[in-house]
């Protein structure tokens, strides 16, 4: 999906996004911002790669991870809540899941959740997706992009 | 720059890095975390792309902003200490600047300032770089990674 049209699709309405990483490892981010102009709509994001990071700077709750892992819907939740509260955002998407090689917290390669977080509250999408490293990575923000815009329309 | 030699060279010295971007809005991270296995050495980041997330997320402060502007060496610097406390890394690596099409603050394209903070201070280098916003920001992060495999050998 084109990010440029969620950029209009937000501009529209004078609303702003911000996003929260784990698996895409900024390249969501790098896709918002990527559009000229992107500075009106795109506020900024954090790529919590590490789990302390998801913790310490997005506020997700340490029973959290120990009850549900990273790679869960709960986590992503938790993820674009955080990052829309701490960048006072309208909107807000998130990703977690496997990218691999090697799986994680039991859950196969392609294994991923998709969190978009808004005024109405926050809505979650798990996918199982196919492909390399990369193409999981940039499939997943397509989806985060789609997911979005359904939310805007 | 191949973000896997500098993921090595992190790895052989058991540190970690994380980054904080501005004009670069992503990319740098994705680089960083592109490597599989980036997760020994790559923490996260912060994508500050507008000014109050600076402050507020990175605790750039508001008088350094205001007198020197956020296209400064003063704010790479600061927003690379921020993000290095941040996420307690070893090492960061920030990046601010003009990415186009517009000059901002009154500087003109292609100004960028990228900073590394590491466990003996911090160091900003400054560019004038030439081409498209696309390719200011790639070139922005080869630079970046660039400073930081420099300051690892």
């Amino acid at each position: 999906m084109d990010p440029a049209a969620v950029h209009l699709a937000l501009l529209a309405r004078g609303e702003t996004v911000a996003c929260a990483e784990s698996l895409t490892g900024g390249e969501l981010a790098a896709m918002l911002s990527g559009t000229p102009g992107a500075s009106a709509t795109f506020l900024g994001g954090v790529v919590s790669y590490a789990t302390a990071v998801k913790q310490s700077v997005l506020g997700v709750p340490a029973e959290l991870v120990e009850k549900h892992g990273v790679v869960s819907g709960e986590c992503a939740a938790a993820m674009a809540d955080g990052v829309r509260s701490l960048l006072d955002a309208d909107w807000a998407i998130s990703t977690t899941g496997v990218a691999g090689p090697d799986s994680q917290e039991g859950k196969p390669v392609g294994t991923v959740f998709v969190g978009v977080a808004g005024p109405s509250g926050v809505q979650v999408t798990q996918l199982a997706l196919h492909g390399t490293r990369s193409q999981i990575r940039h499939e997943t923000c397509n989806r985060g992009l789609m997911a979005l815009h359904e939310g805007l329309s």
